[in-house]
């Protein structure tokens, strides 16, 4: 037996995300995608672990997965294999042989995702799967000060999804930056984990202060108050971008 | 009565071409959504001339079109409130007032396309409707050898879409260069003006000749037998973009 790395990239607009579900396991996943790709490749019935979900819709510059496999092929195959393979939004950057006991989720030690804003009139044709348009002008020296706030281990109830649960939202953001280029803005968070829609949910109320939709000392009200109704709006997930996992 | 001339971006890939069919008035062209967007904005029935048609699928990124309105709009509205309506994938780039019997069609002197082909076996996820992929591996030197037969005034009746007859296939290239960036191979072609699906069929004819597939000596041959059946693969239009048209 032989325990697999795989380095991922996908446009995943075409996909309902990362995840297979288990309710609905005919819905096109990159999850599943793959593995179909390696059962044509191996004859195998591979389970891929991924680091972690991404939403429907978002994309990845270095998903890591990892699944196990009898098959003696060699790396370099086997890439070439699935790249061919894979669909062309789909690409495998890097492969490499891992200890049996290395899982994808569990040893993550932590992650960083990119959201990126277009704000203007101006539009960037080319790149219209990559980025929310927000035509409002934007503080941004209130936005990284009030993102201030998010630092450090704390509790984010109130940037969780409404729908879904988890037992603990604490967690531990440990960068949050905010870089204008040219008409775009890069919000870069890594942390050792992230709650379903937590990026979106924390940019969107980000713009929501930096337009003043929200006053200033909002984000470190909304986090005390542990309830996701008095956060801003959600952001759409085709401007996220898992960006690098960390081991 | 003024006439106003736009420069276009678009990514083409969700329409049907440029120009709006007769036969077919309902299907979605680049030319009826800017034409309903300048109802919507001028509530006048404008008709706007392109410089030429592209292809179902193909990009521009500085195509040129005129229209003429009696509307008393500043340049800079117009300009803002065309893209406020238009959806993302078609930007106006610029717009300018110019003389009552300017044409883009008719004054058109002489128009760039670019060809993109992706060589390889790499991928590129996020510009994966960009380009074409070619696995073969390529004799550029060979190809530019025998691109030189395309240059001057010919009659290009072999790389003519076998469906479309024009009253004359006489067109003159004036550069063709084959440039290799990274995996990417840009073909650049600008001539005075183009047949129905030329680029294509002269990029196909390239690539079969680069792959060994036509033998050498093939370009010259295929110009003189004045016949489509003799010309090469045509490629898809996705890797096709309109760079810039001249006056």
């Amino acid at each position: 037996m032989r325990n697999i790395k795989i380095t991922i990239q996908y446009q995943g607009t075409q996909y309902n995300g990362w995840q297979t579900q288990r309710k609905s396991p005919k819905i096109k996943t990159i999850q599943s995608v793959i593995e179909k790709a390696l059962f044509r490749i191996t004859h195998e019935k591979v389970s891929l672990i991924g680091s972690g979900r991404t939403d429907s819709g978002a994309h990845a510059l270095g998903q890591v997965a990892n699944f196990k496999t009898n098959s003696p092929m060699s790396l370099g195959y086997l890439m070439r294999a699935l790249n061919a393979i894979l669909p062309e939004d789909i690409a495998i950057r890097r492969i490499q042989e891992v200890d049996l006991d290395f899982h994808a989720r569990f040893d993550a030690q932590s992650k960083i995702y990119r959201y990126c804003v277009l704000n203007g009139l101006e539009k960037s044709v080319f790149n219209r799967d990559y980025y929310y348009k927000c035509l409002y002008t934007l503080d941004l020296d209130l936005m990284r000060k009030e993102a201030q706030a998010l630092i450090g281990k704390r509790d984010f109830k109130s940037f969780q999804a409404a729908d879904k649960k988890e037992h603990s939202s604490v967690r531990s953001i440990k960068i949050l930056t905010i870089a204008k280029k040219g008409n775009f803005i890069n919000f870069d968070i890594e942390a050792e984990g992230f709650l379903y829609k937590m990026v979106r949910n924390i940019v969107g109320t980000l713009l929501d202060i930096g337009r003043g939709r929200l006053e200033k000392g909002s984000m470190k009200r909304i986090l005390n108050r542990k309830n996701r109704k008095f956060a801003g709006s959600t952001v759409p997930a085709k401007g996220l971008t898992l960006l690098k996992v960390k081991y």
